[in-house]
């Protein structure tokens, strides 16, 4: 098994060369203070903890799995010592609020930090995100009080966080939640319910675990307007913030067998009159949980582009060590013993499918990090607001589009060892397994289509598309310049015109048919996802011409970049066509069938 | 866990409206004593054994395992009892030679039990199918003794079969093997040498294995040229055909620990000086074995349709019961509790996608599968020439696209269940992690589209596609009566003239660069894959409709059909014209990054 590398080259060219982000920082006040060397460094820093520490643990992990007896969660071997590592060092609190003891930094650099700690070990890097989310939940919504006493030890830490939301008959559909909240004298409540897939909801990494949890008053009001959200800690914590020594009324019922992400524990957690906490307004509980909703999307798909990252480098070392046949072509070396695979063109088909899709995948999560940074800390209004709709529209789409892709990659990866994919040996299975899982969790795949095609563009009539439609053209006026980019250009606006074609289908049908916008979703979405990658390959291109003059010492890299540009043009994009005929198909075949017929 | 129900009555309609297999069988002296009656019961027998006797030990197998100890292979808890009552009922030697004790049952008929006992239970199924593979090479190649000494304990089930190719660094690249067979004064040999990723090669099941090994002589020629096929039995069988009760020199030295068919050995065998006996000529044990793989490639895409089917069911079954959100038009039931999911658009497009590819890929397997009978059982040289070819065609198309058809309606249904999809209770993670096998082993998709584009496309100008098309055109004709054909026709029309393009592009692109059959190979076998699935919609949309007049008690089900036939050419065949771009987008691309810039 190869132990995964950092791709530090490829985050420097994206952070420097085509989104400048020194140059953002220095926009905003907050940020002013994170240059590209402070970057560089904590990126380095990063890199080297999933390198040494993470990734040497992956495997095993997966083999060892997570233990259950009696309401106690045993990590498997190493977790404990790596997690308590990685607190030391700083890493948990890195974008954490700096009045709570936080460090402030931006998304733009915690969003390629996970992309490398789920490529070394999404396990591990489930147990870091779900404390994120925790926090900015509570950051967001929470008093000062609670904030003052749980914010500290969760940076830093000693505690880590859970999401309670789904319920046995309740996951897309929240409001059915049956979970109960009694008001308490004392100001409290008192939470009963059961909660399932409650990542990282028991373990033994931290002394402490602070459960979000969504549910309801006797009182509320029925379906989703009546959930309000509750911090319910494992442990009681005193007036001063310390642990009081006895345990809420939580308790891990068992943990699931699952594909994978193995050494995660995925947990049934059973309240029982436990103590809770309102966090925000009474009966916001959905919509206050939905702020951090966009950071958590956001690092799914970031999983995807971690493991297929992760499966990439393996499948690429394999192909130029793996001799087996001989080539045919270009490359071929006429030595009688054979040649490497990496000579077979259709074993290139596969390593470049990864590559090209690893790279724009990562470009766009950059893209939308970097609209939350603007969202959270841009003086200008206007900005934000402008920030805030590209956020709107493109997360979902990261979201799906990137988890798809990072799965498709997994599987490519596979392919090309053969056999010696599919044994547990070069770790390429244990990445299919992990990966599969960021297409249904925080809102399956199909959900995320649904929100893009529905709330965030039939109901505001494509208002959020025109937002991105005007940052493309501003850049296609900037590059017009360059001759070079004249063919890319071309392919843009193909794009751009193959979506608008069919965002007005989807309108048109939606105002007719109340089934054509679930109907159209799934393939809208893939739509959106391939014309924003042709984005994302128009900017990566123009940065690397840039740069293949001014950084001749490393032309052959930047070299290398157009020619896996060139590839997505010519191989990739023209399943955008394909798209659009079955947008503009409609729901008629999909209704018909009665559903005694299925 | 709901358990796998044999699709009797879609198998029933494919043979009798679709295929009209009785007609074909009674034309052949053979098989003219198989009616349709006799069909019947026979799959009904075979359902009951998949329903009754291996679902059932389906996910308790993939939980325990295999073991193994100090050469000693154990299969999990009712394998032994399930194989023995499987032997019992004659199942083992369903399509064997008569001659020697089979039943001459055509493949027509054991492709369709096949595809149940991969859909109930995939590690089973390795085990039966490896013994006929085996059976067949001897049948065709071995002499009368070899032949009158294992066969008929081969199709009692008393003993089993394996399939000795790959070696560790011959996978492929069978050219590369290093087994050696030394010649033995008494016309035996002498094999030596290291086998790995054996399925079945070491188990409890049966008293005796026999392996089908290649090797080479210490003088033979270089590469492909120099492969012998030699018979090595695991316990040495004496001249009467009984057991001599000593071991011969084969051990099984580890077992894979692997993605999925858990309950499947993948053995390391250790061949040293082990006796072996010459199966047909020297130095041709390639050609000789792959007479056979056309069955075991067909087996394969048995295998990815069989696993679709059983994923199929259960998320269908799931979707008609699982309440959550409330549907939007047309199947809204107003009801305040929310609605099935089936309602919901994207939940159908996923379910229908799965059925319609699963009919597909049980017709087109069925297509190949008569060919296979015509062309060993028809007494008509030139029927029997036209279905070898047709053979050759299909058989690379059907293992890869039914497959990757396979495995992708797996990941779907998964994803229909959500969360609960991607934990063990269910089975669908199971299906996707047994799926993925039948996409790599017996030459993967990759290799298969090669040896389509290449050595059944490009060497023969196009020849066979010519075969294949006067099919078509032969049905279509017939066809033409019926005007509700006409839409269906230009679906085919379309088809036909779109895999012309692409074929016409192709040979000319081979010509002049021959990186480019390997460039378009893959695109090609999906489009192939595509438009074979599209002729497959076409008959049997002509077999339901004529059937929902002739057969009104049934006509729901016909119904049925049409709409996910309707489905396909909405939704599923637009891809076509992708895959058409990608073909004609020709190789540059893909060869232009030099090896170091990946």
């Amino acid at each position: 098994m190869i132990g995964y590398r950092a791709p530090l080259a490829d985050m420097q060219f994206l952070l420097r060369d085509v989104f400048n982000v020194e140059k953002l920082f220095a926009s905003m006040p907050d940020t002013s203070g994170v240059t590209d060397d402070l970057v560089s460094a904590i990126l380095e820093g990063a890199g080297k903890i999933s390198e040494d520490m993470l990734s040497p643990i992956n495997q095993s992990g997966d083999n060892e799995g997570c233990h259950y007896q009696k309401g106690v969660v045993t990590t498997p071997k190493g977790f404990r010592e790596a997690y308590a590592a990685y607190a030391a060092g700083g890493w948990t609190g890195l974008t954490g609020e700096v009045r709570y003891g936080g460090q402030g930094m931006p998304k733009v650099l915690s969003a390629m930090i996970e992309e490398m700690i789920f490529g070394a070990n999404s396990s591990f890097a489930l147990y870091t995100i779900l404390t994120t989310g925790a926090t900015l939940t509570l950051n967001q919504h929470g008093d000062d009080r609670l904030k003052q006493t749980y914010l500290p030890k969760m940076y830093s830490g000693e505690w880590s966080g859970s999401m309670c939301l789904t319920e046995p008959h309740a996951g897309t559909d929240l409001g059915m939640l049956r979970t109960r909240a009694q008001p308490h004298v004392d100001g409290s409540y008192r939470i009963t319910g059961t909660k399932i897939f409650i990542t990282a909801g028991e373990h033994d990494l931290t002394e402490n675990i602070i459960h979000l949890v969504l549910a309801k008053l006797p009182d509320a009001p029925e379906g989703p307007k009546g959930i309000s959200l509750f911090l319910v800690p494992k442990i009681i914590v005193d007036t001063a913030g310390n642990l009081a020594g006895h345990r809420n009324g939580v308790e891990c019922g068992s943990i699931e067998h699952k594909m994978g992400i193995h050494a995660s524990a995925t947990c049934v957690l059973n309240f029982n009159d436990a103590t809770g906490f309102l966090v925000g307004e009474l009966n916001q509980g959905l919509s206050n949980m939905f702020t951090m909703m966009n950071y958590e999307r956001l690092s799914m798909g970031l999983q995807g582009n971690g493991l297929a990252e992760s499966s990439y480098q393996i499948a690429a070392a394999y192909a130029k060590e793996r001799v087996q046949g001989k080539g045919a072509g270009a490359l071929k070396s006429g030595k009688e013993s054979g040649d490497p695979i990496i000579v077979h063109p259709d074993v290139r088909r596969m390593l470049l499918t990864m590559r090209a899709n690893i790279l724009a995948g990562r470009a766009l999560s950059l893209y939308v990090s970097s609209q939350l940074d603007q969202v959270k800390f841009h003086p200008d209004l206007a900005v934000r607001k402008r920030a805030e709709q590209l956020v709107a529209l493109l997360v979902p789409v990261q979201k799906a589009y990137c988890t798809d892709r990072g799965f498709e990659s997994c599987v490519l990866g596979q392919q090309i060892l053969g056999g010696h994919g599919y044994i547990a040996e070069w770790g390429l299975e244990q990445n299919v397994r992990d990966a599969r899982i960021a297409q249904i969790y925080e809102g399956t795949n199909g959900i995320q289509a649904l929100d893009l095609a529905g709330r965030k563009t039939v109901r505001c009539e494509a208002e959020l598309m025109q937002v991105l439609f005007e940052d493309i053209e501003t850049f296609l006026e900037d590059g017009q310049a360059d001759k070079r980019l004249v063919p890319y250009i071309k392919h843009m606006h193909t794009s751009k015109r193959l979506l608008s074609q069919a965002t007005q289908s989807l309108l048109a049908a939606a105002r007719v048919n109340p089934d054509a916008v679930g109907a159209a979703s799934y393939a809208y979405m893939e739509l959106m996802g391939l014309t924003l990658y042709s984005y994302m390959w128009l900017r990566m291109i123009c940065a690397a011409q840039r740069a293949v003059n001014s950084n001749p010492e490393n032309a052959n890299y930047y070299d290398s970049l157009l020619k896996i540009g060139d590839f997505f043009y010519a191989r990739l994009l023209p399943r955008a066509g394909a798209l659009v005929s079955e947008i503009e198909a409609g729901p008629n075949a999909i209704m018909a069938p009665g559903i005694e017929q299925f």
